[in-house]
């Protein structure tokens, strides 16, 4: 028996990188004198931030480039650069990157537009480009990117003006480091301005854009093993590339560095939307979003959501089990705070009762409990706050605490006394996220910051930042999961009739309600008779896909009799509905009552490949579209909390008076099928197992009716 | 018949705050000569901002107060001041609110704390606090209140140690002022500190405190009237008073001034949870909001939404039919844009054919549908911005428009060129809402600002505030609905049975099945002959509210042998298990089948009174909680637009292969069952119409069952 594992690749070889983003030589291919122009902007920048390496100029017209030597073509280069930019127009980009190969650079950079991004005959010149890149074993960046910067080495090979307002700053000493990784150039730039503009550090940005060769999974993954990158944020219109994305994932995961993506297109129609009736109700943005859940990644909604992330985690802190304590000197705002962490399932217990008591002692008309509401009482003893904030984290024992102190925050008269009295718990407990609310100057907001908080005018905000951090130290904690046991798997030549699906799906785990397979009136009667009755008919034909659509399926048939007319009502039915279909015979199964009806599904993304889906019958998916993804294969554990995130799960869970349902064995049947969709391997294009039968606990959970869709070979 | 209108008092008299908001002069009771204490720094402040009118410090122990004559006591004043602050301990404040009183001063603002907030003692010295000042005719702000500011008139009675940091800020000339509304002190002072750092003017804030006599509706209507407020930001962490509030922002909407609220308390269980079943559903706050949304108040999430919807209200352009168009230069910005669009409804319809043809022959690589994308080239040439620009205002006649410029808004070299291109556009068009997402240091921000653009970082966040302004241009236009029709409403002295209560409510409008009383088996028979077959049949006691659970309902009684047998077992029932109970007869109906079954429900909500509800039947409401509330009553358009906002809305619109409901004449049920709410005044506890069963369009909703809860008395 194989095992399925995480499904992620080891050993992706994003160490090769290295020569494109920190190289020790780069050559500048179209160099221009012009520092505004495409081929200027890159060796302006470098000259002002003094790379660390070697700079070379190509430009056949000119000696000099921006005062640099400036060579008259590639073969005059000193020698092959570590890196090059190809800043030439669309077939002399192609002629460089082969000269380029030849002189044995292992790294290119491609701003040249006019590729897939605009015609058919720029996808082909792509490819070609590709190619030569390849079979040079370069690397290739782009084409039709904006470039990428290493600010710590001085090394810009990108075209931006956003470097007129400012460079890439220094972290806040023992802060995290963030490295931008971006499907988008504008809006990569746009984000190191905007972190730029809050003081937090990126010293790395890279955008991909078509990504011909180079990819965001191979982005991420070269900075969750570089030591320059703590944090990553990362942007994305459609991620193309399944394996090395995965595997960069869980090598950020593994090196404790969160990831916080911004995924584009929540509202696009996916492209999966015709291929099954299961696949409907996916699409591939829902299976991104699937996919970043498994691997801890932080989804932002918006620009602000994904900087007040980052931010939050520059301090590296991530509480494996997050609590957050309040204390303030609004009672409205510690309300305003418990609505934002409940959304964000946060939890805030409450301080003990003895520190409560000791607390109350102390001021009392204080609220003690959490949000603490220390009252405006504190300002004529700030040592009051520090009593309150000490008993916080030393008995409520709070992982993450906001402190809303408004404009006190920048109040000439009581700042600095609040600081004061703040830093010294903190110095004693520098391992809890600090996040202070308070309205100052930006001059103020860095000394704070400087101290060790996180400052946010907003406290709903930080609440959101702060949960986050919780939701990336339980990532990050978790133990690789056990490898889920694949099944051995034969598929059959062509798609299998409803009794052959079940039966496949039988043997690889998925129990389906008892049945036989008659292929006479008589050996339905005594089929029935072995099954016991009330039972289900239905007509068995490769050639029928939705039978009852045809008068093909038969509910209640309560004697021997009854089978005997329906059997030839479905024979009648078959011949009259569908003339040309090949009919195998009947099949006779139990019909379960008191049951609750879940539908299982495998679709296959074309990036992430098989994805397992479960979801209650009925109203539920056909109206709310209420269901839960997750690559495959799903261990049993994995495949419950799916189950359990259902909006509809109460109803499996003794909703409305009925008694809980299986919840375990249907668990275990999920499981097994998302087993036997690895183990199927890439000609399986679907199954939808509609209805699974959910009887009462202990009782299973039975496949009535199966669907496997097969690509066509073998 | 009498009629419902929209429930709204009318001259309630807002105008009665005139003396206490912009005084002509101030006592300030409990002066100190300190300006940092309670007592001195409203002193402080008005003397610092230059109060317009009289300032009367009132000190026993002093001659001067901070440089001004003080007087020993409230009757050596040189006259009846307009209002007065108190800021004396307990006793001595109800004391100084009578002397007052008797005096003629019409208005006290109370700091003192130690009331309602603290103790059942504190509650009844509130009391008589609030019965002196009623005495007298005075308003009273407080007690336990922070204060308010009127900045125009320098008049700060107030204690916040806010104003160390910054004053209230004039407006950008052409913007529109601020009110700030707020229970809460501390918060009020962050909202206005907060909005100062973001160059929003607030010239008036009144914080509520206790809300003794003067509450957060008060406020909103002297707001909603007073010429010096454009905009209204109110914070609530509870609504006390509904006629005064209801009135306030019906005042509000009538003067075209949007409201933006922060009610908290989200999270938190309502005071009805225990209430009746269709209670349970709803709590205070959803109550709240569903009163907010009939107004057009933009209920804000957090503080940044707030501040971002009031600063997009200050160009004070509000579309009625709002469209959005996005120009960008980036692909990906224009992507997480329209996601951001279709979240909040707003629409961003294609640009015409002839217009996109005519962009395309000016940039080939350009994607000028909607978001348009005029990519890097307009670098090159700037015009271009300018004729995209124009194009989009003259031939997509967008009301909103987002131009993603990023970093290029800051650039020394394009920036200038930018400006310039959009201004000329601009000024042709100065009645469209126009936003730039850009990326620039404050004082550009201002810059753009006085030009008349309204400036977000993150282009998401803009979408969110450009979405209100038209829901707020949606709520000024709607025409005041007409009346709705009052029945004549006679309640019975005790709580009705069902039948009875069926037909109370078939005689306000809302139709049941078929149905008739016997008081004996063979009129039963007789009944259910005239009714037709099947039949259900029910136990009538006014003992039983929930009579399936004593074996009270019998259903699909098939003929005349099955009602006697039916019959018998009812009475056995009743005899058996609710032995003490008066059984008045059995309820024979018809049996209706194909039906969607839904549930109408009336509420009281203690401050906003009967609240409509509905929901369809099973899941949607016991697992989902998927209801819609409205305040009574509710005209048929608005118990319509109800029904199409339920989630399980498809089930009545034909999912699932149903024929469609009939939903209009759920719509008339919801409707009159909602005038029958309000015709039948405050003895009306609740009314659970449940279950109604909706037939195919043109066939009716009928009532099934029934239950009215009545207050003691008549």
């Amino acid at each position: 028996m194989a095992d399925g594992g995480s499904g992620v690749a080891a050993g992706a070889g994003f160490a090769s990188l290295r020569p494109m983003v920190a190289p020790r030589s780069v050559a500048v291919i179209g160099a221009s004198d012009e520092p505004t122009r495409i081929g200027g902007r890159p060796v302006h920048s470098m000259i002002q931030r003094g790379f660390s390496g070697a700079l070379w100029p190509v430009n056949p017209k000119r000696d000099r480039v921006q005062g640099l030597v400036a060579y008259p073509d590639i073969a005059a280069l000193p020698g092959a650069p570590d890196a090059a930019i190809i800043a030439v127009p669309g077939a002399l980009a192609e002629q460089a990157v082969d000269e380029l190969g030849r002189r044995g650079c292992p790294a290119a950079i491609v701003f040249t537009a006019g590729y897939a991004e605009v015609d058919e005959a720029g996808r082909a010149a792509q490819e070609q480009l590709v190619s030569t890149a390849r079979a040079h074993g370069m690397r290739l960046l782009g084409p039709n990117c904006l470039g990428l910067f290493n600010a710590p080495l001085g090394y810009f090979p990108i075209f931006t003006s956003s470097f007129d307002v400012g460079w890439p700053v220094d972290p806040i000493p023992g802060r995290g480091r963030v490295g931008i990784a971006s499907q988008s150039g504008a809006y990569g730039t746009h984000l190191f301005g905007a972190a730029r503009n809050r003081g937090i550090s990126t010293p790395v940005l890279v955008t991909t854009g078509n990504e011909a060769e180079v990819t965001l999974g191979d982005v991420i993954g070269w900075m969750a093993e570089d030591d320059g990158v703590d944090i990553i944020a990362a942007y994305s219109e459609g991620v193309r590339e399944g394996p090395h994305f995965l595997a960069a994932l869980e090598a950020a995961r593994r090196a404790g560095k969160p990831v916080v993506m911004m995924k584009v297109g929540r509202s696009a129609l996916g492209a999966h939307a015709a291929q099954s009736h299961t696949a409907s109700i996916a699409g591939d943005d829902a299976v991104t979003g699937v996919v970043l859940e498994e691997f801890g990644v932080h989804r932002a909604r918006n620009t602000e959501e994904m900087l007040d992330v980052v931010y939050a985690a520059t301090p590296r802190i991530y509480p494996v089990r997050n609590t957050l304590g309040v204390v303030s000197i609004s009672g409205g705002a510690g309300v305003m705070i418990s609505d934002a962490a409940e959304e964000q399932g946060i939890p805030m217990p409450p301080m003990p009762e003895a520190a409560q008591a000791r607390l109350k002692a102390l001021i009392p008309f204080s609220n003690p409990s959490n949000p603490v509401d220390c009252t405006a009482q504190v300002f004529n003893d700030m040592a009051l706050v520090g009593a309150f904030a000490r008993s916080m984290v030393e008995d409520g024992g709070y992982s993450s605490l906001i402190a809303f102190f408004t404009t006190v925050g920048a109040s000439p008269a009581l700042a600095p006394r609040l600081r004061a009295e703040l830093n010294a718990v903190r110095a004693d407990h520098p391992d809890r996220l600090w996040c202070l609310s308070v309205l100052a100057p930006p001059e103020r907001v860095r000394e704070y910051e400087a101290d060790g908080y996180l400052v946010f005018e907003d406290p709903s905000r930080a609440v959101v930042a702060l949960a986050a951090q919780g939701r990336f130290g339980a990532a990050f904690a978790r133990v690789p999961r056990g490898t889920v046991p694949l099944p051995a798997v034969t598929l059959p030549q062509a798609t299998p009739n409803e009794a052959e699906a079940k039966r496949i799906l039988a043997d690889a785990g998925v129990p389906a309600v008892p049945e036989a397979t008659a292929t006479s009136m008589e050996e339905a009667v005594e089929a029935a008779r072995a099954i016991g009755f009330p039972v289900v008919m239905k007509l068995l034909s490769p050639d029928i896909l939705h039978k009852s659509e045809i008068g093909g399926v038969m509910l209640n048939v309560a004697d021997e009799e009854a089978v005997r007319a329906n059997y030839e009502r479905l024979m009648w039915n078959a011949a009259e509905n569908a003339p040309k279909a090949r009919v195998t015979g009947v099949l006779v199964a139990r019909q379960v009552s008191g049951a609750v009806e879940v539908a299982l599904g495998i679709l296959r993304d074309p990036v992430f490949g098989p994805v397992a889906m479960v979801g209650l019958g009925g109203v539920f998916i056909e109206v709310l579209r209420d269901v839960a993804l997750r690559r495959c294969p799903v261990d049993v554990a994995e495949a419950e909390a799916m189950i359990r995130s259902l909006r509809g799960f109460p109803l499996l869970d003794g909703a409305r008076g009925r008694p809980r349902a299986d919840v375990p064995a249907l668990a275990w049947a999920l499981s097994a099928l998302s087993a036997f969709a690895v183990a199927a391997g890439e000609r399986l294009v679907s199954v939808d197992v509609n209805p699974v039968l959910v009887l009462p606990e202990g009782q299973g959970a039975w496949a009535a009716d199966a669907v496997i869709e097969l690509a066509q070979g073998g």
